[in-house]
């Protein structure tokens, strides 16, 4: 839709990365057509194209849900005031970012309904209805919703006043199952981010500063994109009992003892669509993975007015065979562009391979395969595009990961002192692996000075905080450092 | 999840459909754990089970929608105010059931926002910058989102304050395109509804007393539930230019004039699985249409302690070899209940098939087949199954609509009089086909007296409405008729 009106419509230029990365990033999301602002601040529209790619993206993630046992259900998107409040350091953390509705029809409400920021209070008060005996335990129930938070500086996809996400909720018998349940989830997002989005992820546990408002520990995913900040990709939080005991969700236990339930969250969100376009893209745009990519392959038919009928039937054919073989192809057969101008429009929304086809092309049986990520093209017989296609396009997905990985180890660095540190955060930035002492205020004094955040303690393959190196002392006050953790600015 | 209470938490019994409706059907939904009541009036919660069945009916949908050439988008959730008023008899048929944020964070805000009761307005202030030439034409967009609407009676399902649905939002070149896409998807809206929810419908146009608050004309499908009341189902909307012109949304034609675009809208809701429990359910409980059943088989194992370990393994091979068939199984391997408790159980959810498996069957290689519609039993060598349960399936999901349709046919009636219409209507329900004059104050009468609307002016295989039969007259003013119109009293 709409796509013949780019060269007119839409400044042909992308800002360059090197010069004005925040620039880059709006002309690639309103270029590629992902997304785009509207008239209400803070309120943005997410283009098909890229609602194409989020459809790709939760899909693959609700099966992961649903393949480690959870269902989804829909709750109110209303919370009324009195349930907000129920959990002091919830309503603390949300109440700022709440939009509320004060009248429904004509007339006002008895009670003010907060937009729900995100789900826990609501979910909460239906859950202590539901859950009676230890027979109810376990829920896993999971969320595809819309949520509000009204935020003052907004960027598309990584922070607008409405977003998309998915929030799981769940309820348990013991905090062992709980926790359990907290960081199977985080696992199955790493496991996520780094198959489909080709994102990886340092796994990890956020300081009392940083913790989900009413959680007792929360455990994130954490990125580091093409301009050396951090994004959180993903969060589970143990909320204990937290939640339970203020909205009374109580079970009788085997035991016949009355308790409150153990909870968890764990949410995603269309956030990962500006993470996937900051880890992958370049100076020409986008650059998708094939996984998530809403076409994988673009087939460009290169013709002159003698052989077209010729070059667009054979092109339609070869999309017809791909789209046979389970692939999402899109075969570009429009008039009024050059060949040329296909190709740097493609590349700029990021489809993984471009398929030439021209009439030589065809006399030999052969067509050109360019990579988006590389740019690497081949030759390939017209007889082995079926088993072709799908293997570059997982080459291509390896190579992306690969690629961030590298990025990312070449841009985690280890410092000798506060100074460096400094230096390090405002020059190179990047992920700065250092002590820490365990004290909140020391986190924050490092804050001020840096605008660096604890991005994570990073977990090992036990779950537990990695133990810090014998004799790792604290960046900021010399002292022994109780863990060695992930600085970074971050989105 | 929390099954194993039902018989505890939940009345076993429903209230028999012949006593009365209404309690049967929120005892079915209740009872069978589809949605429920939360302690915010209007507002439900949609249940896994309830929700597992709208994705199944979401997703049928959503196929149509895409290969009818159609792509998903995501418009913001709030509506301006200004823009809600821009069309008059738009703002007037909604405003009375908008929810206003005031609102947004600690700050009023300084024009108030509708939650959108539908998306016109906003997607129509956004179309205005997409499009510019012809080119652009036509836009073919659909929007899964959530709705609000502050009704004053609820229920569940059928009428809620929020509710999910699909709306499709399109711009065309010409007034005539415009009406082929308007028509197109309301035959996508009857060919679905009677294939995947077996659930017949009457294909057609609204009087303009009923029509969408802005439309130029509104078609619509219409069903008939089992106590004889009139379901609207989906509509499709021509909109002609009444938003293109008030949010100017202008293109330049190849003929270098500027002209507005011609529009249409068309959605369906969750309301349709208000309307699948009210076609098929009977006594006993829910009847699913095994295409959007989320369960299509239930395996029951019947066993002593001696057999235990036995059947329940038979069951689960059973249990994996319908799923690598491609059925949607489950087996009951509940400790806690007796088979008799969950054939009832599995009745009541509406469960298609149930498959029990006890000693002597798997001693005669064999099982029992049950059809939860007419609750025929077959015995089935083990050996065919993966033939016999598609096979049975897809007889089933016939058989449903069969009979649904069949019921539709007998509660369609003619009259001789006015008396006898009334009558009708008071004692039997159902449709009554009969003349009318064309004239809105007369359709106001009749609903006035009698509770029934028109539902539609019925279309034929052209599109173009019914001639109405030679001779036929007004049922209310004795005058020629202009339509034979369906009366019912409606939902």
């Amino acid at each position: 839709m709409a796509e013949q009106q780019n060269e007119s419509k839409v400044p042909k230029e992308i800002t360059p990365r090197s010069v004005d990365f925040s620039q880059w990033y709006v002309d690639v999301v309103r270029k590629a057509e992902l997304a785009d602002y509207t008239t209400m601040k803070g309120c943005r529209v997410i283009r098909p194209y890229g609602y194409a790619l989020w459809e790709n993206m939760r899909d693959a993630l609700d099966r992961r849900i649903k393949d480690t046992g959870h269902q989804n259900a829909y709750f109110p998107l209303f919370v009324p005031e009195s349930l907000l409040k129920k959990e002091a350091a919830h309503v603390e953390g949300f109440a700022p970012e709440v939009a509320w509705v004060t009248h429904g029809g004509n007339e006002p409400l008895e009670e003010r309904l907060a937009i729900r920021p995100t789900s826990e209070a609501i979910i909460c008060s239906i859950y202590a209805d539901w859950v009676q005996s230890w027979r109810d335990l376990p829920i896993l129930i999971n969320q595809w919703a819309n949520v509000v938070r009204w935020e003052k500086v907004t960027r598309l996809f990584l922070r607008t006043t409405e977003f998309l996400w998915q929030e799981g909720h769940t309820c348990h018998r013991t905090h062992e199952e709980g926790i359990e349940e907290t960081l199977k989830m985080l696992r199955v997002y790493a496991e996520y981010a780094e198959t489909e989005l080709a994102m990886p992820v340092i796994v990890g546990m956020k300081t009392e500063n940083e913790k989900f408002p009413g959680a007792e520990t929360t455990y994130c995913i954490e990125a580091l994109m093409s301009d050396g900040r951090a994004l959180q990709a993903g969060t589970s939080h143990d909320l204990g009992q937290h939640f339970s005991q203020m909205f009374d969700i109580t079970f009788e236990d085997e035991d016949q003892v009355r308790k409150h339930v153990w909870q968890t969250s764990w949410g995603v969100s269309t956030r990962l669509v500006g993470g996937v376009i900051m880890t992958h893209g370049d100076e020409n745009g986008l650059i998708l993975p094939p996984r998530i990519a809403p076409v994988q392959v673009v087939v460009v038919p290169i013709f002159k007015a003698a052989n077209k009928a010729e070059v667009l039937a054979k092109a339609q054919e070869i999309g017809a065979r791909l789209k046979a073989a389970g692939v999402r192809v899109r075969v570009d057969d429009r008039d009024q562009y050059s060949p040329g101008w296909k190709f740097n429009d493609w590349e700029m929304r990021g489809v993984p391979l471009r398929l030439e086809i021209g009439p030589k092309d065809i006399e030999k049986q052969q067509c050109v395969l360019a990579r988006r990520d590389n740019r690497e093209k081949a030759f390939v017989p017209l007889t082995e595009l079926e088993a072709r296609v799908p293997a570059l396009l997982a080459q291509l997905q390896t190579d992306l990961l690969e690629r961030a990985r590298r990025f990312r180890d070449e841009n985690t660095r280890t410092v000798a002192s506060f100074d460096e540190f400094r230096q390090v955060i405002e020059d190179k930035r990047g992920f700065i692996r250092a002590g820490w002492n365990g004290d909140p205020a020391v986190e924050l004094k490092i804050k001020e000075e840096t605008k660096a955040t604890i991005r994570c303690i990073p977990l090992g393959d036990d779950n537990r905080p990695l133990p810090p190196p014998e004799g790792l002392k604290c960046i900021y006050t010399g002292e022994p450092a109780k863990y060695e953790v992930y600085f970074a600015r971050a989105y």
